[in-house]
């Protein structure tokens, strides 16, 4: 398998996290965001949304959207497991994972930026609330659903990690560089730094990839 | 089970059309979302996000965020079944699906276009630019995904309604709002049609529920 990423991209994040944790060793290949190379007509016959991560398998089907390949993850290479046994608890770690994948990242991810700069005339002062606001919204909702519930864990269920914390881990790489500030979500910051110990999680991070800039 | 919902709600008009499908009975409540009723103390108190839909379970638990949802009716009631069998058309089925929940919806709902109308300042020539470029950038990438691709069938994959039918045609109502023009989509306008011929999804729509207004 390969998997069409990029360093800084939050969803290529998340799927690194779960090749590691499930020890699955794929080829890794990069599209500069910022250079536009997920749009060139090669890249768009691969994955028609124009977006990070795709993943090629070895029949040649691509696979796209983050949440679909962990779930694909999930299902063809179960151990160690993403998601509990229980449909209630899989329910619980998948709207989890919803918060930071549908709720947050979208609405402030590069090229809806790049919209309220090109055409509303933001400046960065006013994409940085932007993208605060919406951070901040998510993770109000995140962590009064995980303080104080019996089901957290040292991670956002139980005591391993599942798709919630692989979606809320780059969510908070993300939320540091809009300086958002993280002492109003204690429950995030326990969870967060658990993750951060595991293995598989800090090999995931954008700076330690190949194709990692400043 | 009771599900917590809006009329208009993409999300929740989602998680009708799979309880149509499926034939399950549950009791519905609604939140009028331009009156601010999703943000009452006692609504947060079941939905932390103070999104809908919700869904009440008999035990008491609260399911959130519509895809966890529908992820939850599959695995507790599997029949007709909403995914495909095979890992790959699984995947295929779920990507779909996200481009709609993940990539259009949260981008263009009603919270993000008032902040855009109180913070930048825009009209509503803004906020319909706004939706009409997410939703056509949307659509576009699952308009080349399905088009001509003999995975697609009368539906999004295959000839039975999938999540990512259950997606779609919420994001095409919601669409019509907007005045997208639809004629740039014809595999999407075909299958829409197949959709809307199932007494399923004709049922769940807006129009249909005890809280629709004009």
């Amino acid at each position: 398998m390969k998997l069409i990423g990029y360093f800084r991209s939050s969803a290529a994040f998340r799927v690194r996290i779960a090749l590691n944790l499930k020890g699955i060793g794929v080829e890794h290949a990069s599209r500069h965001l910022r250079k536009g190379e997920q749009s060139t007509p090669d890249y768009a016959a691969l994955n028609p949304q124009k977006l990070v991560p795709a993943m090629v398998l070895d029949s040649g089907e691509v696979l796209t959207q983050s949440l679909a390949i962990l779930e694909y993850l999930e299902e063809t290479h179960p151990e160690p497991p993403l998601l509990p046994k229980d449909p209630v608890g899989r329910a619980r770690v998948r709207a989890l994972a919803l918060i930071c994948a549908a709720d947050i990242h979208p609405i402030q991810n590069l090229r809806v930026l790049s919209y309220l700069r090109d055409k509303f005339d933001q400046t960065e002062e006013g994409t940085f609330a932007w993208s605060r606001h919406w951070i901040e919204t998510g993770f109000d909702g995140y962590e009064a659903t995980v303080a104080g519930d019996p089901k957290t864990g040292a991670f956002s269920h139980g005591d391993r990690p599942t798709m919630a914390d692989l979606c809320l881990v780059p969510q908070i790489f993300n939320a540091a560089r809009f300086k958002v500030d993280m002492a109003r979500y204690p429950t995030i910051q326990r969870i967060y730094a658990n993750c951060m110990k595991h293995p598989a999680f800090d090999a995931a991070q954008p700076a330690k990839q190949p194709d990692a800039e400043p």
